[in-house]
């Protein structure tokens, strides 16, 4: 919690499939929609943050063990190719995440394979691409992530998203999104696993240019700063120990004043 | 929890001011709202409940000790004539929830002197009463309340409730509400004091026939169940005691194989 | 909620592999501990429960579909033999449980594939076998479960779990226990998914009589009647579903008064 | 959440009675508790915090309008004295914690007006004064109170507190405290209330040298960091406000990107 000259490593994974294929999203998106998160992050967090973009067609699936394990902060966004991503990374990327890694989960990242696993639910939803306005209310004022911004904002063309959102209760429920239709969403939700703190935010289709949104690019960064952790990732998950009588005199020792 | 032959003794509080001098509350509700919500809790929940009602206007603003003493569940509407609930009565009845009585806290009574003082914060929210169609979402479906619940139903007209909704955050949310404007409101939430488990639920304003909905009769009956502790309400509040050393074996010996 | 006339239907799964091979634990739980458990749960619900039996050298692992889908509320305890369990029973007993299956998972069952599965987290845990004094400690009266249970209660002899617990913060935290040496477990929990209800409850290691004890057979009961829908669990999960405009309308339709 | 020049204004508030009366304890905090807690918070803030402290024998209780309304956390430590301190003066502080000021609410202050108005309980427990050991577990290693604590460590001589600890389920359970006697108690609970965040923490006897404790002092900056919101105390408590059709249009248009 104490003033850090590090800076926190963020990076921005981006399936970028759509951004390469159709046509509405490269004129939204010509340099992909990472890029354009990653830029959100920068411009708010500034010298705070070491942001970089990942995407799925690099090596490694953009995540090698050596970009994974020096992120503090992953961002994921994908849609069209959740089953492209190996299995073997999703568990990697689930077991940093119980290390203590933060991680923000973007739109349709709802049904990656990451997040239904962190969640043990199906992660289904309803929704409609029409393009129509998505009202965003703050409904815990007490969050970080909601400082400095307004208690409701629009965005005035979006996917509808829709309950029943299939995810377990959220620690803390953040926004409440509201649609044309009267259909509601709980657009930012918090879990916790493990160490790592987890913020699902729902803003964010390819079809619209939601990542250009002033409200939404602070409310990434704030995710960011409110998702990593000053004291760093654990090199290893929790483990099961057999603990032997007195074994709480050997650990409690050097922190006895 | 185990089945028992006595039933939930429930008492049904309304404040009764609107419907003896607002000609339309008169028209909607010649008996008083409390005796719609108490017949739409008893016709759910038939010999399981003893429901009774009480009101404002009566000796003991209707809960003297006897009847209070007796209630297993009570539920709670009032509006107008918040200020001219004693604050004895307020105090008895927050210290008979934390003794494990039920409550259910309806609509307005969210800035009852009984709410706001188990809340601990200033319970005001944003309103219009215009008739709008309110949509109320199910959004924890395995919560007991939302048992034979459709996962969305209308209330063809209702005041509007918008967020932020100034509670504490719920320990339960059930039910998400949005209206034809766009605002959405936190419309079913639990809490728990001490042994006491308190629902509030917002649908019912006195000038539309909210407690005539099938739906909404069934939640307030779910309501009561979920709400009533089977063992019973303590005779008095947790109090703190200086424990000895040993005082846990002798609390415990009883409970021994 | 409302009174039903059918019985819950429980299924005490067991993993019944130390039952049969290890010399102590034969002489405590002759017919294995599913039975005792069973026994315990019966003996406080009566004729609200149907309880049955399964163990992991039954056919299906004695869980396949016709037993599996006719089971409301699972118990699960498993220790030497969670690697055995069949994937495809995992995927099937998660899914049932989203879908309002109830489960109670049992001591060393927190390391099941089950369990894992749905928390998204390692599960692990300090652990030592030396038969120590466990207390229990109610920390959430509020909560059916703990109706009929005192407020502390001893076990005399128990295997030793310990904190850190790796598991996601329960949405209900209803048991702590302690134990000789100092150490701390978050030992009753409660968790959703989907439409289920999940209690993880710690006491009942096999080399104990742990199922024996009266207070620990009233908490199995309770939490079955906690974890148990009246209105049943679905026939499948939630799907994601394009939702076109005016959806809303066609679905409250016959809910309106 | 973004880096700000301006430094955490905190008053570390103390009742400062048994310092004065009380021979042991003038022994162990000869300047008082609260010069000692601040030292700890200062000694790891640095510069991000301006920390002053405030007693009840001074003007306005230690904590006039102008001292109030330049605080961003308060910490409050108070025992012998509770009854002292003026209805008014209590009221201010929990309005302004809901309109966003931090609160750390140190040991016996568990039963002080300000947390018992909070909390909507009796915020009673057990307790012996016996100057045993509390081993401190972390249940939450999320948290960022947390970080940079050990999983447990050792107070070597403290009082024991115990549950039943008659607070409302805490939004985040952080600590879990056991004593020699196998007692246990939630010893690091958070909650919110409108805007403000409040950490309680229970250790900090004033007959132990509690708040000399390296990893008490981390602790106690670290709830003020979480308790910071970096966006400042709004000048005024939520109100109600009726809320006409085509508000949100209003309000929503300097947001739109």
């Amino acid at each position: 919690m104490t003033a850090s000259a590090q800076p926190i490593r963020v990076t921005v994974w981006g399936e970028n499939v759509h951004e390469r294929q159709d046509r509405g999203v490269v004129e939204l998106y010509p340099d992909g929609m990472h890029t354009v998160v990653a830029a959100g992050i920068a411009e708010h967090l500034g010298g705070r943050a070491l942001v970089r973009t990942a995407t799925l067609d690099q090596p490694g699936q953009g995540l090698p063990p050596e970009v994974l394990e020096e992120t503090d902060v992953l961002t994921w966004w994908g849609h069209i190719a959740h089953d492209q991503v190996d299995d073997e990374l999703v568990r990697r990327v689930c077991e940093r995440v119980n290390r203590g890694m933060g991680l923000l989960m973007l739109h349709s990242g709802h049904y990656s394979k990451v997040f239904r696993t962190l969640m043990g639910t199906s992660c289904n939803l309803k929704w409609r691409s029409e393009g129509e306005r998505e009202l965003v209310w703050t409904v815990d004022p007490s969050h970080p992530i909601t400082e400095g911004v307004p208690e409701v904002f629009a965005i005035d063309a979006q996917e509808m998203y829709c309950e029943l959102f299939d995810i377990p209760p959220p620690d803390e429920l953040v926004f409440i999104s509201s649609f044309a239709g009267g259909e509601v969403f709980r657009s930012g939700c918090c879990f916790t696993r493990g160490r790592g703190r987890i913020f699902y935010f729902s803003p964010g289709d390819q079809e619209y240019p939601v990542y250009y949104h002033p409200v939404v690019r602070r409310i990434l960064a704030n995710g960011v700063t409110w998702a990593y952790r000053s004291d760093g990732v654990r090199p290893e998950s929790y483990q099961s120990a057999n603990a032997q009588p007195g074994w709480i005199d050997e650990v409690v020792r050097p922190a006895s004043p």
